[in-house]
């Protein structure tokens, strides 16, 4: 019983990973049209994020099952519902990938960048993929130093919102509010996205050590 | 067992309800301070939010206590999974009422709704507070015709959203980028507060009739 129990959280894992790559490769594409006008990635960003809810379902069902079947008790219950919690967060993250989407397709063939945003945008879009990065090495080896870092990354991606809210702000911003608010939900939705990188770093960080994570 | 087991799952839902009557009591008091400029109405929603999350934290980790203890199966197992799920989605917009009190509190003693949004802002704090309303019936009696309702109820928020949206890009918007932002956001939450609510109203209806809620 124990031996099957193990590889069916080794299963959850793989699958929590496919969804972790799956997003990455969503926000990245999402980054590259909002930043490029680029029509038809956004597209396909917008009609992939149906096969990660669809991972997200079969996972969740099977992990129910594993719960029903096995009648874990202590840490193994534990992490079970944690990864529950976990396939819920990676969820969300695709789909504020597809908000950006989105908001790429809604202004194309216009950039929905303005030239003064462009490098804050590009660095979010960096900053969010390369927390994906992490929390994958997070999610397959239980690295908690790594959970830590993630952590750390997240106030960057916040002082990069700051960064960007500032720009739109300024007295120099000569674009429409339609742009202002544009970039202000791009922002957002680069920082929620970061916010549920935080959550999942967190929950292995508490499902290894038994204790809450340090607020870096 | 199985009467305990039906004690418990009534003593969730109390806990469930009081968090509902927190919640709406400060998604009420956050629309008013932002409505207002009450400074010391939106410090309160801000300081509350604590009472919210601890008892979501005491709940959850009662609720897996009993899933240790109980041992449950199919629909009793689910359903204690879909409160996890529950608590969570109102533990979210207990923070999500507190953005807008921080809103509220940022721009004063000025107040952060231009005129012309007044009405608009009123109308979703109306509605923000008439679903949870009914979400407490959802959740208390479990009744799935208001939980359908629900999902209606969120079409009018997204309605409002999009009409204040439009206000703040039209020609006529004489007020700062900063105010467009501040409203955007504002909407936004708003607009996010009724999609969990709409995620609990689903998680309700699921678990009682077995099907998915048919989109309205």
């Amino acid at each position: 019983m124990r031996d099957l129990f193990h590889e069916e959280l080794e299963s959850i894992t793989a699958d929590q990973l496919k969804m972790t790559a799956l997003v990455r490769q969503a926000i990245n594409s999402a980054s590259t049209a909002l930043l490029t006008a680029d029509l038809q990635l956004a597209e396909k960003v917008i009609a992939d994020d149906q096969a990660i809810d669809n991972i997200q379902q079969n996972l969740d069902e099977r992990t129910i099952n594993i719960m029903a079947r096995q009648q874990p008790v202590a840490s193994d219950l534990r992490r079970l519902v944690s990864s529950l919690r976990i396939s819920a967060d990676l969820e969300r993250m695709g789909d504020l990938a597809h908000h950006i989407a989105k908001l790429a397709r809604m202004r194309y063939p216009n950039s929905a960048v303005p030239g003064e945003l462009f490098e804050v945008i590009t660095e979010m879009g960096t900053a969010a993929s390369s927390i994906l990065e992490k929390m994958a090495v997070v999610l397959e080896f239980r690295d908690t130093n790594r959970a830590l870092e993630i952590e750390r990354d997240d106030d960057d991606m916040d002082k990069l919102q700051r960064k960007l809210i500032g720009i739109l702000l300024s007295p120099s911003w000569v674009h429409t509010v339609e742009s202002a608010v544009d970039m202000a939900f791009a922002s957002r939705y680069y920082e929620r996205f970061s916010d549920h990188a935080v959550s999942i770093a967190q929950r292995v960080y508490y499902t290894e050590t038994g204790e809450f994570a340090p607020r870096g």
